[in-house]
C-alpha cells in the first residue's frame, strides 16, 4: 500500500505506468489510463495533453530543478559546487511518491523499447540543462560538459539506490544519496589519469 | 557529389535518411526506401530486417568498436589511455561515407521526435559499452563510468567537428579530432574542483 495519498495526477501516472508495463506504451490509450485511474478522459486532459506528455513532464521538471539549483548557487561557487547545488535542489523535490514510482517505472521501461529510448534520452536532457546553466555562470564549455555529466551520473546513481527495493525499508531522503554519489565521482575523477 | 562509390547498403542508408528528413521516420516505409535507392525490397532485406534496424546497426557497430579498442589497450594502460584507445579504434573505422552522412543524419534527426530520442539514447549505449569494457579491465565502477562519459563526449565533439560543413573542405581523418577533444576534456577535469 502506498504511503502517499494519491491525487488525480498521481493516480493517472500510476495507472499509465501499470498499463505501459502490461500492454506496452504503443497499445495503451488515454481512455484506458483514465479508466484504470477511475477518472474521466476530460480529467486526464486537464493534467496532460496526451500520454507522451505524461513522460515528458517529469523529465522537464527534473531538468528545470537541476538547472535552477545551479543558477542559484553562490556566484563564487566552483563548477562542482554548483552541480552539487543543482542535485540538492532536485533531490529535495523528490517525495515518497517519486520513490514508490521507481519499481513501476522500471517495469514499464523494461517492457518497452520506446520507453527505453525515452529513458536514455532523459539523461541527455538533464546533461544539456545542466551544461547550459553552468555555461551561463561563465564556466568554459568543456568544463561545463564534464561537470554536467558527473551531475547526471550522480543523480541517477543516488536515485537508483533510493528506489532499490533490496535496500532498507526506509532510505530516508534522496539528497544525502545523490550527495554521496557525487562525492564518489569526484574521488573517481582523481583516479582517472 | 559524394566522393565515395556507394554500394547497395550505403545507398539504402542515404535513401532512408533523406526520406526520414522529408516525410518523418514513422511515415517512411521499407518499400519507399528501396525505391529511392533504386533497389528492390528483397535487396533491402538482405541488408536490414527493418528500418528500425538500419539505425540500430550503426549504433551497435560504434559501441562495439569503442569497447574493442578499450579491451585491446595495453594491460597497464590507465583508464583514460584505454578510453583513448577505444576512440582511436572507432575513429579509424569512420570513412568519408560516415562523414558525408553527417548533415543528412542531422536533418533527419531534427525533423523527427522519434529519431531525436534514438540519437540521445545512442550516447547511453556508447557509455554503457565503454563502462563495461573498462570494468572488465578491473577499473572500479565509478572511475569506469566517468572515463566512459568523457569518452562519449570526446567522440561526439570530435565527430561534430569532423562533419561540420562550416569547417575546412577537407578535415582529414577523424582520429586526430577525437584525440584532441579527449585532451580538452582531460584538461577540463583538472578545472572542476
Amino acid at each position: 500500500m502506498p504511503r502517499w495519498k494519491p491525487d488525480a495526477r498521481q493516480r493517472l501516472i500510476v495507472a499509465a505506468l501499470e498499463l505501459f508495463a502490461e500492454k506496452g506504451y504503443d497499445d495503451t490509450t488515454v481512455a484506458q489510463i483514465a479508466e484504470r485511474a477511475g477518472l474521466t478522459r476530460s480529467t486526464f486532459h486537464r493534467h496532460f495533453a496526451d500520454k507522451r506528455e505524461m513522460l515528458a513532464a517529469g523529465q522537464q521538471t527534473l531538468s528545470r530543478l537541476l538547472a535552477e539549483g545551479i543558477t542559484a548557487a553562490a556566484p563564487d561557487a566552483t563548477p562542482m559546487t554548483a552541480v552539487a547545488a543543482g542535485l540538492e535542489r532536485a533531490s529535495m523535490e523528490m517525495t515518497s511518491f517519486n520513490r514508490e514510482l521507481g519499481p513501476l517505472m522500471h517495469a514499464a521501461v523494461e517492457a518497452n523499447d520506446e520507453l527505453k529510448q525515452r529513458d536514455a534520452s532523459k539523461s541527455t536532457g538533464m546533461a544539456a540543462a545542466m551544461t547550459h546553466a553552468l555555461s551561463d555562470r561563465g564556466v568554459p564549455r568543456a568544463v561545463a560538459q564534464v561537470a554536467a555529466e558527473l551531475g547526471v551520473l550522480a543523480f541517477k546513481t543516488g536515485f537508483a539506490r533510493w528506489v532499490d527495493p533490496a535496500r532498507d525499508a526506509d532510505p530516508g531522503e534522496l539528497a544525502p544519496l545523490t550527495r554521496a554519489a557525487l562525492d564518489e565521482l569526484r574521488m573517481a575523477v582523481t583516479e582517472l589519469r
